[in-house]
């Protein structure tokens, strides 16, 4: 006999490699068996290695189940988890795999001992509460990954051998495939992880340089956050420069734009009042320092220009370099207003802070002058739309 | 005919979805080819998608090649690659195969046009220089990911159509191996990048900080460095504490234990003398204040320890807590002696520093005073053996 749907799963089954979403992967293959082998019903219960048990991920077809999807979890001491950890599907059949039929005839077997019989007979109910004939069990070396649960044939003949075969294949390459998944995944998890760790440290530091400056409590995350509020809102307006890699060096940017404070004497930093002369020099050094201090990170290069020209003006009357208009980095112009925003509505303890309504008026009438016309768009609009 | 190498074959292919080196992966399958199949010479041409060429990875067999392996590089515009990448093998064979005899055999045919003929010629001059017989793309969607060049069979039978095929297929579910290996080997580059941006940018903040105390130049990166050298000489004497978890936090442990000096008063921190009273109490808050900072970041758990404590005393008389002996986190005794060391070895100006053996036998002196036993007794190793 052959088997009409064999080389049409074969071939899927190999596709699935490149599936690296385990639970795309498994819906895949059950839609696929119940599909092409026409059985009413198909499930795979998968092995959740961080819970150590096994879940019913997926479950497919017309009569559905009597356990709801989702909710069916089973320990490892359950009977037919341990039916298979323990091999005894090896001891009782010989095909590696669990036939319903086949187990009610061996349970009015007196040969068997009263043991593997209770293990088989629970195994079996546990069969019946998924409603099915056949259950396939999936193993990447001596690890249960997943069992596979096959209901009925819609025409209601029972598997033939070379069916059963052909369904222990399957299972092999399923196991590989989900275990080639579960590594992708692993790693992305841990490349996830480092990206978190290297966001928070850089924030907590960030913090505690800001924390020098007794005036600008919280300003480096403020600067942060608006700043990125402005580039969605040029994003939005169809500005090419803004994708997720803009974003993230915008964060950094924002995060470090200050950093160079940290070598500016803190008789300056904290001077009530206005800067004078060399104090004013020495101040204004912390945009050049903060991008020497970063310089030696290739990674950061784009970041490190919104450190570096953070104070300079759109009609070139800036610092350190006195750039003018578009030779000056968007990632510095966007960062330039956050600043001045931020600085002009908090309070210094030798003037009040503006309102908001206030400091968006002074951006505007800075438009072209000290700031990028296109960008101060983008806050007036924030502003209008009470986002900022 | 019936192919006897075709199941052995297949199944080891599966295994290859779990190997994520692309050098082994090609290795093992050219290695298998030339053992079952038995040809006396087989070679992998794999795409290196960053140069943009085609590359001889692997050759095997007795007669060897005629060109060195590594050697040959082939560009995008090479006859036999542009035969491919043409899909000319599909407009002249039709099994998807460049049959060395075959083409011998086209080459001659008056139907067929000069251009087509001329690049028919130069493929084969190609498989000559490769002494191969037999030429199979592998392509992953409509990319040439490599080509399996085969050489005569060792009975110099010529190749069956079956067998063709076989590779065919066996060629497709190579390239899915490769560029699942691939895809595996960008996000393991991927999270590499990432923390070596951790690394660089945490080395680069606290340099940063260390320059705000003008008498510690260099101090943090020495002491990161000394603190690693002593785990290690831990580790080779068998202490189980010792991995590389361990190292990793013992490295942010060093670079960030002097973070909190960031809410330290320069005038404290650049004091021309001795500290007294309120000041020395000042000075002393950084351990707390630098892992106050750190706190938010839960993945930094083991590092914070080694800021938090490293001014503990194995007598119980440091601080900020007073702990004693083994109740000092390992991570922060190791800090706390290679910090002294540094210290001691360093010239202040209101004192010269110490020769490193007058500081090492200072450190003798304070072994179970100030210092853990153990880890005196690796830094005296360490020293003996002239690494510090």
């Amino acid at each position: 006999m052959t088997i009409d749907y064999k080389k049409e799963l074969e071939s899927a089954a190999k596709t699935m490699i490149l599936v690296h979403d385990t639970q795309v992967l498994i819906k895949l293959i059950v839609r696929m068996i119940v599909h092409k082998v026409k059985v009413n019903h198909a499930a795979i219960l998968l092995h959740d290695t961080e819970k150590d048990t096994y879940v019913l991920t997926v479950s497919r077809g017309a009569r559905g189940l009597k356990v709801p999807k989702g909710f069916a979890r089973m320990d490892k001491d359950n009977a037919l988890i341990q039916f298979f950890t323990q091999r005894l599907d090896e001891k009782l059949f010989n095909h590696g795999v669990v036939v319903y039929e086949e187990a009610q005839e061996l349970l009015k077997n007196d040969e068997i001992d009263a043991h593997l019989k209770q293990m088989l007979k629970d195994a079996s109910y546990q069969m019946e509460i998924f409603d099915s004939r056949v259950a396939i069990p999936s193993f990447f070396r001596d690890e249960l990954l997943g069992i596979l649960l096959l209901g009925q044939k819609e025409n209601n003949e029972v598997f033939g051998r070379d069916e059963l075969d052909f369904f222990v294949a399957l299972a092999s390459d399923v196991a590989m495939a989900i275990r080639n998944a579960q590594l992708f995944r692993d790693l992305e998890k841990e490349l996830d992880a480092k990206k978190r760790l290297f966001v928070h440290t850089t924030i907590a530091l960030a913090a505690a340089i800001d924390a020098k400056d007794h005036y600008t409590h919280g300003h480096t995350a403020r600067v942060t956050s608006l700043s990125l509020e402005i580039a969605k809102k040029l994003g939005e307006r169809n500005h090419d420069a803004i994708n997720e890699k803009f974003l993230e060096h915008l964060q950094f940017a924002g995060l470090l734009h200050d950093i160079g404070k940290i070598g500016v004497p803190e008789s300056i930093l904290n001077k009530n009042g206005t800067l004078v002369g060399d104090e004013k020099k020495k101040m204004q050094e912390h945009a050049l320092l903060g991008s020497a201090i970063l310089q030696p990170i290739k990674e950061l290069e784009t970041a490190i220009l919104g450190v570096k020209y953070h104070h300079e003006r759109y009609d070139g009357s800036g610092y350190p370099e006195g750039l003018k208009g578009d030779q000056i980095p968007l990632v510095a112009s966007i960062i330039s207003i956050a600043d001045s925003f931020d600085a002009m509505t908090t309070d210094r303890p030798y003037r009040k802070g503006l309102s908001r309504q206030e400091a968006v008026d002074e951006i505007r009438r800075q438009s072209g002058k000290q700031f990028n016309p296109v960008i101060v768009e983008a806050l007036v609009e924030l502003y209008q739309e009470n986002k900022i």
